[in-house]
């Protein structure tokens, strides 16, 4: 593997209908989990992604595990779990700029994910584990199977990639800032955006926030800046990269899991960080260009004729 | 009131396609409610009907309560709860003879109704209070709530109806036939189901099954007999009540509820109770010739309609 | 022209489910006329076939037009009349076995429709005129436009050809009688069902009806006698002819115009007239064999592959 | 009853596809009519509403009366009536910025509302009596039933709120113009637009329209000014109200429905009249950020995060 | 007929959602092709148009003939071919800016189209006849049966009209200037758009690209020039025309085809060429502002509101 | 590997309506190939299962590829072909007995599958080959293809399962019937029905089929006889097995694919090949249940269901 993940996806399912939800009678359901978000994005530009997580012995858990290994990425790590329904989720577009998120989420299958779930070999294989700050909000067992994942990690040399992707209505703010920061000493790469600087260390500058980063002891900090760009810093070097321009932003959702894939692309592919983080803002740009965390993520096709399009529009 | 009944009401997905329910990727949603198709029938029917229930403040709960209002139904006893989300049910239709359901609605906020939230002069204006066993298996707070309300219409005089409506997920099978029993003592009318009786009391035999019911002390017993028609007895009568023929049964689920609204409404009307169970097997028959628990309920314009289409029927 | 009609064509709605029609959100639109579905039934078969009409100004009559004139049908006798709408329709499929319709075509262009509207040379160069007993009760004015073109037609020898189709809806019983009995006696073949029958001369009986049709003046009876087959008879002979069989009638609306596409273009073909008969049990029962008026209309090739699969099973 | 009306509601038919109807096959039905529109507003923020109407004694009749007391608005003294269809209306939007409209609600059951359908205890025992200017427009005994209420309005000190809503279409230009006055002569409060002011009296000018409906012994002049806000005066003070910032209007039907419930809202809470008009403003404007009339009246919840967002923005 | 054109007719299929074809499971069908296009603009507008072209003998040619001649275009020299199927046509919507096209068109019945099938009488009763660049690329015999018609056409003094229409995709490079050109060089008018104009002759200015049209032989050029309007010139006058404004492009697709429709449409009303190019740019611009390419294209009634509307906009 | 197959699967698109094609506007997706049919229904039972085969570079290619990997079979040795599209297929269900097939995969991707695709260790590496009679009649290198890999299989002592699976549309009678007992000769186990044996061996019989599968040295012959059941016959034994019994056969396509699926399963657990055979009924009578190829095909969950609801109806 390339890399490994650990996390929830559920089936959301969206109403047909903007405005309130009670009028619409028709849904559509699609898979929705940022590790998997940021897999798929990998397996589809070509690199070997693998997840670990819950599913309930259900047909939504069939769509599922389908929908994911579909796409390219292992689930021979995914745990069918017959005591626990896989999660779900509604969402409710009240108007262009206005979302509402319903969760059947609390004791699914994959919130009881625990420790003994992961396979010390399995982890060990990778080059890279990448999390994010929600599963740890799940349940005390998913809290738990992270720093248990990131302990296997660093004793066996595998980079730990980390955003911290805060969720505030999974947990308390003094939980979550102290779990968060606490998964980020054990990071060697720190993708967060700039409210997420601001809940953990006070702060919304980036250069500010990458240093506290560092003192963390995170040897790479990515900050994004949405359309702004980012910026990156490490023991070499420190730079702001530009934004991808996008003709108009669809639906944002999705677009963290896709930089995060774009850059841990581009470090597969052994390019320089910058030209990493910048694939990122790449791929995190095309999923926002159309409705769906996945359906915009590109194929190796799609990633080179986005990348020559920017190029042209730099060149006029 | 003429009717009042308490329990609960989800909302309900169906997939566009029959077949396993992980091909599916658009649902449709209605309301789905024993108790409210009772009532919902009853006031389709021109009868004053009530509701004691809780909803989540989501726009689940505003689906359902405008649905059931909607049709006429009296709402003002719902209590929106905001400490809990509305029930789930998803539907899977395997094939033309098997159908799954997948519940989300433990911890509903319906299972959280308590004797408490019912209003002792709501109760004691109405003529019946009509219960089915499916609440009492919510949760302990939904069964001291149906037991409180049967002890305020016993006080007040108004007539208990009790439908078994036996679930076997919901409880185990020890407490569900003490729980069930212990109602039917308490009830003027018991309207069961073969199957029921079979559980309950040992017998799939019409007139034992009545003799148990009112050995137990409910004066009026009256059997459903599926596609056989009915049966019942109290103190001055027993009799069998023949079927109401349909073309083809589309859709069997909520028959029973549509009997109880055909009963009810005939009582109501003053008929003989004879008369009353024929219009049972009418409405009930209506109910399974369309899709849907409440589609099928008919107005009086459609219950005359019906009715002269059977009596020709039998001229012939 | 081959064969030329009048009459009104509607836009029909169709609730995308079964049951009470309030249930349901979303609705399909199509074309629904008796005389156009008769047209089209002879143009996908390769005649010629010319409609007479008027239709709002409007898109409802934009899309009539378009419709019937894709199937090949000649609009160019169709009036656009600004200061009345085209006529609409829903379709309440109540269950199984009961359909309710809900017209909205008073006042409808169609009705509209006056005897100065009709082109003389249109009808002289024709070979049959074709007529259904609903036009002459849509209005005065349409009453008036029926009889004018069979004066017409009979002036220069056009074969007038006549369905009764009895609407109940549309007309008083007496007036009904007495304005279809004066169109049998101006026609030169009348197709007629047995209620038709019943309502117009009191028989049920093919043989006593096609005498009471022929005392009338109408040389060539067509008794139309559903699963049973058809009967015909003129001065050359009285014959029964069997049914076309189908697996299972799906819609059996737009069966009876079926059949007169089909006698009718036996009789262009120059086939005997039992041949006739027979092609048009054959085409009517294609129409029931899907949902729809127009859409089980068969075209030369489907029509060769219907009587060859029932040769197969006489044969068998 | 807080607020009583009486109008017309229709059936809507918005076919799927932007552009000529013509290309629709599937169209989608909601409920539309001014009156109920205010009347649902105001029961979603939790007031008493109540309708007078006449429906047809159809399915489409069943189909407005359960989505209109679903929404908690009363509709005990809405006549069924079985003479008269219920009116339908298909709405097609030609292309962003043109919408044609096709009515069918000529003859219809709510055009024979009558006076004798007005219960004067009804009205009596309300604080409001919403009118607008479609109704008289309907019929003469429409016309008649709107001033036989107002009549009894004032005899009960009930207070008359009026807007002028001209539909230009369903009346001439004298008559609307004389009979809009008369009823402003006979109103509490006047809602009006800019371009109804200009009809009626001739001026564009906010602090004109309102002198001149003063004139006509209004004591409450309420002008809407489109993206400008509001305007209002009476004896105490006149002042302009600024308006509420939306996103992008979707769909601008239904904003003045919404704006007279704001206003009835506020007021019926006590609210200052600037207050009253500002929420006016916000519950118009909610109303256009998602397409239908009623799908975007706000409840208690959402109305409180409108304002609070508001007053975000305004502090930035 | 006014204007007669050939060319191929596919059926396009459109996935419901935008982003990658492979996650939509549901597509919607039309009709596409350059040239019907421009017939039904004509068509719609009251002219007489005429189709010469094959179908394949299977249902999407019915459908494809049928759509076109339900439009008002003759298809009487359309061929069935049983040889070969009927062309299809996926339109991927990638996102807001991006359209991809997957074609299942090579040895489509219409790529069989040869000389033979061109009735000389067809053409020389014609005013104009109408072409475009894309059927020579389809296959030798199209190329061939283009340049017959041509010839067809100058024999009998047709008006030869010419949109180059360069599809890079069908054809090489050499291959197709070469042909486009000397098309040119056989057309009376050439509709030209800029980036064409520098393909075949090296220009991206208006005047330079008519006078090289003008010497090879063209005696009419007419150059589009997008949202900027257009240009023509002869041996009498050369004038730019402002474009028509839209509210929003919602899909530029069929503009070109529409702009020929009006231009034509002026002609053959014997409007000033100025007036003939300003209505070809009000048409080409009334298809943008709806999805599809004949959904947009306006009848007389539709065209004289958009040029009063635009004529107000003057006037402010 | 437990069974590895190679052919070709497409998109199918269905459309929403039944009747003539022409009609419906509207079309759904699906995968469909009997070879992937097979893998899918022994990946969803817990067996490995390898496909090899080509796709195009496009959109299509990728919905195949991610739909047959997501239910679980490998697609590792699938190659991408850019020179060649997917192929395509389109279903027009006529009526309830007759299905038209219009297909667009003549110089589909699939087609140009070659010998040197095929990876010698990967089907050494297999338990058992399954081919089908399809495959062979795509191409002249898919039956090189085919050919070589039986050469492989034999080579390696993998056991080669084949289903004649004779299209008669792909191929003449000829050809087909000489490649397909070439096929025959080199199978350890021939899965045939019996019009296959007709058109084989000029014989209806079960046991006189088996007889002529046994001349040409296949050691298993296990004869499909619809709704009778099967019959088998090796060295050892001959039996007859007898149907799985269905409430209604809803889509008999796939049935057979489904049923070497069971037989396969069977074989791979060991199964007596009585039991393997009943498993193939039973399995195949599970598609039949359900619309779609794979929709039907049980898990291991659903099979022991099917197989205890049998054993009670045998019971009984």
């Amino acid at each position: 593997m390339d890399v490994v993940s650990l996390g929830e996806t559920m089936v959301l399912f969206t109403p047909e209908k903007r405005g309130q939800m009670r009028y619409s009678r028709s849904f559509s359901s699609q898979i929705a989990g940022a590790e998997t978000n940021t897999l798929i994005g990998l397996a589809k530009l070509g690199h070997q992604a693998g997840w670990i997580s819950r599913l309930g012995n259900d047909e939504f858990g069939a769509l599922v595990r389908a929908a994911v290994r579909g796409e390219g990425v292992d689930t021979g790590q995914v745990i069918i779990d017959g005591e626990a329904p896989t999660g779900l989720l509604f969402k409710e577009r009240l108007n262009e700029r206005e979302v509402r998120m319903y969760y059947y989420r609390s004791h699914s299958a994959a919130s009881r994910l625990q420790p003994g779930d992961i396979d010390e070999a399995y982890i060990a294989a990778a080059k890279y584990l990448y999390l994010t700050g929600i599963t740890p909000a799940l349940s005390p067992s998913c809290r738990e199977s992270v720093f248990h994942a990131v302990e296997v990690a660093r004793r066996h040399k595998v980079t730990v990639v980390f955003d911290p992707n805060l969720r505030r209505k999974l947990w308390g703010e003094e939980e979550a800032r102290s779990v968060l920061k606490e998964l980020v000493r054990k990071s060697d790469i720190v993708l967060a955006g700039i409210s997420e600087g601001e809940f953990l260390y006070g702060t919304k500058d980036c250069t500010e926030l990458a240093g506290h980063l560092h003192r963390e002891g995170c040897g790479t900090a990515i900050i994004k800046r949405g359309e702004l760009g980012a910026y990156y810093s490490n023991t070499l070097e420190a730079r702001y990269v530009s934004s991808f321009k996008v003709a108009r932003v669809v639906d944002p959702v999705g677009a963290g899991d896709g930089f995060a894939a774009g850059v841990l692309s581009g470090q597969l592919d052994g390019l320089p960080l910058e030209q990493s983080v910048a694939r990122g803002c790449a791929v995190g740009a095309a999923v926002t260009m159309v409705s769906g965390d996945i359906e915009g993520l590109p194929d190796r096709r799609a990633l080179a004729s986005l990348l020559s399009a920017a190029a042209e529009d730099v060149q006029r």
